[in-house]
């Protein structure tokens, strides 16, 4: 019941648009096995502390919730401003915008950047979301092409974007679903060359190898950069909805001009807020996925699979000829994982070492017979 | 800082959308003042046991938020068909649709239904959010305009209909700013009429007068019919932002096409559960208001003002040479109203009876002198 997709099957007498009819509401299938390793979750869930605490501020909040929320929600941009800030220096509230999700991030900045009569572009395989953000902002979308290694070809990006004079780039670094960060030169020519907003869409950067640099370094250096950050992944807040991003202060402010007032109830102003404060701990989950990551790689590469290199907490491997069989036979083993990518390959997310465990047991049973 | 309103201020380098020039971004003044009656909040916050209740609620969720939320939010919808029911038969799961607070229903309504080349019909004075939701979906916006008593004229709203064939209208009852219910013969009217979708916002439908109907009874009736609920006012839960809606599933099911994935956090499901096992209790003070905003009305009556007949937690109320004079002065006396509405109307939410008399005390000093 709860995977009730009618899409194709809406009756004539709804006057849906046109171009919606036959459209499926997106999202991985929920299939109720023990091993979930589909979405990219963290595995981790917050502690008992942490829970507490966002128990204890949601408690706080309840007897006001008469009352709306605050509409800039400035007590957690401050704490966002506040974590980017161990990162790089010059990040303030005023610089940082939230929504429920990175997906509402999105579909703000294209309300605001894109829509009729405007282009937005990107390099697949990338993210299979932003052509509906596109579609539901009604903004030409364009998909130019990575390479073999899933690296983006700087000049043939540059090419396409002066070509194609796009009014808002998304680049992808990790990308999903190959797991690539992008070389900082490949994104300083694509921010040279690009005539609007570029959005480097870092939901995985905590997950990324020592020495790979971050697309806030160049927040001073180019106005129309917005970069573009989760809670959902390295928080273990996907249950939160809670995506931000930062950019130049006129471009937040531009997009308040289209946000839906009190479009962040205080429930999850306050959520958002006790998460932050427990930082540290979160994110100590971090290095031992990045530990399981590596070590999932190696295996999957001693086994003899193709293994794209990845900075985030999934790893997109192959190639099969039938990976939909594969995808069913380990679903048939009680292991999910994602069908998703160029054709052949499929994407695991890193969970605890005993659910790879299973899923490379279940791989390798599938994959000899 | 927290009322930073760019707009028009937005610089020349910011790449954006060019009806968005100069546009501000939508919100009352939020003002501090000890007397807030201008965003038709409940003044009477959850008791300690809802919001206890709220609490545990939110506990129990934080320990697995690092999994994504019920992507159809099941529970929730099937209790929100449960709340209906004591309304009307015949509603179901299937048939209720929920979001982050109304303004994210009706975005949803527009971007299936509305968009390029569609047009969206109300009339006027009404809800001021309605051309903004038009605007952020391209979606043309025709005003007719209501009677002097603003009601709607039905010989004309009919003709309106079928010059310009909208693809959605929204009827508004009661009707924000004014508080007018709607003649269900008005409503029968329009729905006979339209081509496409009829919106019948019932935000404030707890509050309105007995033996006013709701348009949910005509929901069996008129398949292309949708009833819009909120929980921000009577269930005083503006804070938690839970929108929702009554229609035909097919109608539901083309929603999802739109909707972002993920759009309602688990948060936000577990709270607005536990305000619903609370509904008693908090509909409890909705008779309370009732109760205060006929005597304000008669007070104001009483004191030779206009008054818009109200089945809303709010009263249009006039008229002044002057509005934002009067406005200013009562904010001045630390009594914030609403400057909304037809040109030389206020509009005064209704607060406890402390709150009220505050304000009656104060709008006699300010317009008398």
């Amino acid at each position: 019941m709860s995977d009730r997709r009618p899409g194709s099957g809406t009756p004539d007498w709804v006057p849906l648009r046109d171009e919606l009819r036959g459209e499926e509401p997106y999202g991985a299938p929920q299939i109720d096995v023990p091993v979930r390793l589909n979405t990219n979750e963290n595995p981790y869930g917050p502690s008992e502390v942490a829970a507490d605490d966002v128990a204890a501020s949601v408690r706080a909040a309840a007897l006001g919730l008469n009352r709306y929320p605050d509409r800039e929600a400035w007590g957690l941009r401050t704490a966002l401003a506040a974590y980017l800030s161990r990162e790089i220096a010059g990040v303030d509230a005023a610089g940082v915008w939230a929504a429920n999700g990175s997906n509402e991030v999105m579909q703000q900045i294209l309300q605001a950047f894109g829509g009729p009569g405007r282009t937005a572009l990107s390099f697949a395989p990338t993210y299979s979301m932003y052509p509906e953000y596109a579609r539901n902002t009604h903004t030409r979308w364009i998909a130019g092409q990575r390479r073999d290694d899933f690296g983006i070809d700087a000049h043939a990006a540059v090419a396409l974007i002066e070509a194609e004079q796009p009014d808002v780039v998304f680049l992808t670094s990790p990308n999903n679903p190959t797991g690539t960060a992008l070389d900082p030169e490949h994104t300083r020519a694509v921010l040279e060359s690009a005539p609007g907003i570029v959005v480097v869409d870092e939901a995985y950067a905590e997950f990324r190898r020592a020495g790979t640099p971050s697309a806030l370094e160049l927040l001073a250096e180019f106005p129309r950069l917005i970069v573009t950050r989760t809670m959902s992944k390295a928080f273990a807040l996907a249950g939160g909805r809670l995506g931000y991003l930062a950019a130049d202060p006129a471009i937040v402010d531009a997009l308040r001009i289209v946000r839906l007032p009190y479009h962040l109830s205080s429930v999850t102003q306050a959520t958002a807020e006790a998460a932050l404060r427990h930082t540290d701990e979160l994110l100590a989950q971090v290095d031992a996925l990045r530990v399981e990551r590596d070590r999932s790689a190696d295996r999957l590469r001693a086994a003899g699979f193709q293994v794209a290199e990845s900075d985030a907490n999934f790893i997109l491997f192959g190639t099969f000829d039938d990976r939909h069989a594969v995808w069913q036979a380990l679903v048939d083993r009680g292991v999910l994982i994602r069908e998703t990518g160029p054709l052949g390959w499929l994407r695991v997310s890193i969970g605890t070492p005993a659910e790879m465990d299973a899923f490379h047991t279940a791989l390798q049973e599938v994959t000899t017979t």
